[in-house]
């Protein structure tokens, strides 16, 4: 079975590249979480190591392709800022097994959420030259296995405590001396929304072949208590996903658009509400511009 | 009397360029910060607008000079986004009257918080040009009164509500059409230090005769409840003081260092207490750029 001939919205290809990222729902087990996009017409997954790690690589593969979903994208690597030796060796090694399990789940994608200042440690421009060598230790297993590292710029605020890169042209930057096809970036809404560059990054990202993914959420204020917790639903919050969307479009992006929301209230929503809520927002505010491209394409 | 003959720190010049902003030392009235700012010896004031008017304008001009400190720039001016006709007038009437305020204080800057979106606007571009659209329409009347507009960049965390200048850069640009003695920009550390742009746009404000102010004080985490008030006392966070007071220092800069903190926890302490800390941390912190730079000159 597909995800096409299943749920609600089945009779239409609208939620053709919507893919549910499993932190949306993240009290959800992965089995749930399959059993939740095909109720609802969602035909591929982001998924995030804790949950394949509960069932093991080989079996999550199988599950999600015994569904017929896809996965479009792995979460996460990274975190390749330590300055200890033996701290870099394990975070190479813990990023080499997360391209494995990339390759095993059938995603080229492997997200990368680069890391933050070490403890103590205020010398930025050092942190990322490390992560600049970690990036290079990497790509030569990522090219053997098929994978790409997806670069992701987090918004500044989490620049001390989670990544020290900060945006879309900062990713590019240093993902050029790889190969396109090995080292890409990605485009989260919520991180990038205010960047006065964005427009010419995403162009920019585009002529370069780097734009791996497209992930969707909205910016709510106030900021949560936790501030890896203020994601939105798209058109709760303050983002326009109409300029955004397009230029993506004419970036020439036509992959999976994820929706990854960390927000307490939607975890404490029933799953398939927020998926039916999710489908809807999607449909009205993310795809129009998706779907204009798909009719120039035609034209 | 002057400051320089005052206060604990009376014998050295250290503190002859630090300015204490009075939003740092929150519940004191402008003649209490006078008297605080006198027995630290500390010579100057950042003054916020609510401590002048509760005295008025000629008077607080008057008090500040007698008591023989200077002045380093007016907070605030700004919050030019406005759509609607009716409240872009009033905006720009009260920056005029900001304008007048700040040069009968006799201090040539005016810190422009330049607004977030407007309530259910998403159009960051529309807003960002309308800003573009008042600062032309304020630069006559600031150029007369011989005081700058000086253009902060807000961390893109306040981008939505405070204010849609997220970085150097863009302030740049945005100063670009007018005199760069009507139009400048002011590095805050808080805002700007995740900037991987940082560096090259501290030297680009230098060449292009913009920077107008520094303030100091650090980035705190976690990020407080109300996220304005996030700001840290210099040492508390991660900011590297070294680093960006290089590139203030490099860039020319030989004005006031203000120290401007809002947070919580600072203000609830007594006020002689903040400002031992804020004059050592300075010394400490802040300082040793500034003064190799001193140094630099004499030699």
């Amino acid at each position: 079975m597909t995800a096409t001939t299943q749920g609600p919205v089945a009779t239409t290809t609208r939620l053709q590249r919507l893919s549910l990222n499993t932190a949306t729902t993240k009290y959800w087990t992965l089995q749930q979480a399959i059993d939740g996009a095909l109720r609802a017409g969602i035909p591929a997954l982001g998924v995030w190591r804790d949950r394949v790690a509960e069932v093991g690589t080989q079996r999550a593969a199988q599950m999600i392709r015994d569904a017929g979903l896809r996965v479009s994208s792995l979460c996460r690597g990274g975190f390749l800022t330590a300055a200890d030796p033996v701290e870099q060796r394990a975070a190479v090694a813990d990023n080499r097994a997360a391209i494995s399990e990339a390759a095993t789940l059938g995603t080229d994608s492997l997200i990368m959420v680069i890391g933050g200042l070490p403890d103590g440690d205020r010398d930025i421009a050092g942190a990322r030259q490390r992560v600049a060598d970690r990036i290079a230790d990497l790509v030569p297993y990522a090219r053997e296995h098929g994978v790409r590292l997806v670069l992701e710029p987090l918004h500044p605020m989490y620049c001390a405590d989670r990544a020290v890169l900060s945006t879309l042209g900062q990713a590019l930057d240093l993902a050029a001396p790889h190969p396109a096809d090995t080292v890409g970036v990605v485009v989260d809404t919520f991180h990038v929304w205010w960047d006065p560059a964005l427009a010419e990054q995403i162009a920019r990202a585009g002529r370069e072949d780097r734009l791996a993914a497209y992930q969707v959420c909205d910016w709510n204020l106030p900021i949560a208590a936790d501030a890896l917790l203020s994601r939105g639903m798209m058109g709760d919050g303050h983002i326009d996903f109409d300029a955004i969307g397009g230029w993506v479009r004419d970036a020439g992006y036509t992959g999976d658009i994820e929706v990854e929301i960390f927000n307490a209230d939607i975890w404490a929503t029933d799953g398939d509400q927020v998926l039916a809520t999710m489908a809807q927002r999607y449909v009205d505010l993310v795809l129009p511009t998706a779907e204009h491209n798909i009719h120039q394409k035609g034209g």
